[in-house]
């Protein structure tokens, strides 16, 4: 089940990179590239900051597999993706929940702080999107505009609320993932973003 | 003692970050992020180079806590923080002395080289800037305009040419760590930089 | 042998930074910089993804002395560096070939996928480069113009079709580096690129 929904992100987060990348005229490895990175960066900078080296889509395949087959089908059907706009989104959304309660717990693992815990998850589900707009030479997204690693870190302190309550830690991994989904979702729908700070 | 130098640093990095990140137009959450990977960004990626890890502000919270108030108090502040600026220049410029001991000494723990402990001292008080300056999509700052680096190299010199007198080690780590503020000082106050090396 | 190509690849990387670091008017320091991490920048992303640590270049000094020299030689003589483009970029090409090959053997020492080990192959031949462009605040040139990371795959294919072949290691060795070499020599000869994807 949380396998189907890790592919479901990884999904999302390819198309992503692939839809920016040929936004940016590249060809067809630069486009193959930022859709990796996109999809698999997160991961990567939470593997090596903890010293989990080979990082992870190193040594199980599915991933790489998963992430070349829909960059070709992008592609392909790349004028038809606008009706899956909404589909994405939701994958996206799922994507990031889950990525953000995964990089919790493996820095449990670790033996980290529950705060430094937080920002592992939180570094899992966004710093894709960080590197690929790196890459595509524009200031990250997220550091503008959106409830998006916000949502990340609510969930993540939701998890070590719900934690410390008698009950059973897949329903911990469950709950913390929903909250991260709703904010997102929920700030989407009502277009509530982070105030900016414009110096005065 | 060191320790206080050390969170002094820490704060000046941060409060960097912030004002560079609030001049971008980014949203709070941007901010904190710009503001903690200025302060630990060169720290981290000194620790990746060497295999360290969890790096160490992962297993370190005080500097968790003293990003998160700085950044807070800088944000609420913000229109006051001019009357800061020399001390805050200061605060970096001891800062950056302090990094680049420590990392040559990170380095020779490591069993590595004089030349490529200088390099690491340099990496862990220049890049996180580096790093700050990519977020925000601009050429870094120190590859194009201060004796900046180069003061963290002349430190790191220092270091391995007192090493070899007959002197107690916290004195070479105090000697190398003054070279590099006085350096800094000096080229700020007669406005030296390296010459531009336009082609021709 | 393998070792002088080595250092060969490294000049050429080196001086294709130094160009590109004068080019965006950068002071010395930054064009030491942006040498030091185009002739570097793969190898050492190669080395932290699969954990090996501390990174390839901090463990041997050659390549800090060749890369120290180049870049000396380079400023010094730079208005006669356009003699040298052919040379340079037959030197560039030998080097990604060889570094795709030793990104490759690593791979498999490290008991990863053939289709992992590939791709470390090509992330140790191209990524000093995109580093290289993301720190001149470019989108990286690999993504968008040239047959270069594709010359890297279409080699490290050939290495694993040719290794179950029943022949010398070193000769499968010579093999895949060769085709790297040749299929880059061959678009740049006959100006094929890969098609771009433009989004309609």
């Amino acid at each position: 089940m949380f396998y189907i929904i890790d592919i479901l992100g990884t999904i999302a987060f390819a198309i992503s990179g692939v839809l920016i990348a040929m936004n940016k005229r590249m060809d067809a490895f630069g486009v193959l590239i930022i859709a990796f990175v996109t999809a698999v960066g997160g991961g990567t900078l939470r593997d090596i900051l903890i010293g989990q080296t080979p990082v992870s889509w190193m040594t199980n395949m599915t991933f790489t597999y998963v992430i070349l087959i829909t960059t070709l089908l992008t592609i392909l059907f790349r004028s038809k993706i606008n009706y899956l706009r909404t589909s994405l989104f939701l994958f996206d959304t799922i994507g990031i929940g889950l990525y953000t309660v995964v990089g919790i717990e493996k820095g449990l693992l670790a033996g980290l702080d529950p705060i430094i815990c937080i920002a592992l998850g939180t570094i899992s589900a966004c710093f894709g999107g960080v590197i690929r707009d790196i890459l595509c030479n524009e200031i990250p997204v997220i550091f503008r505009k959106e409830i998006y690693a916000t949502a990340c870190i609510l969930g993540g302190l939701t998890y070590f609320l719900v934690r410390k309550l008698p009950i059973d830690s897949n329903f911990v991994f469950i709950i913390a993932g929903v909250v991260v989904i709703l904010t997102r979702l929920i700030a989407v729908k009502f277009k509530i973003s982070l105030p900016g700070l414009y110096k005065e």
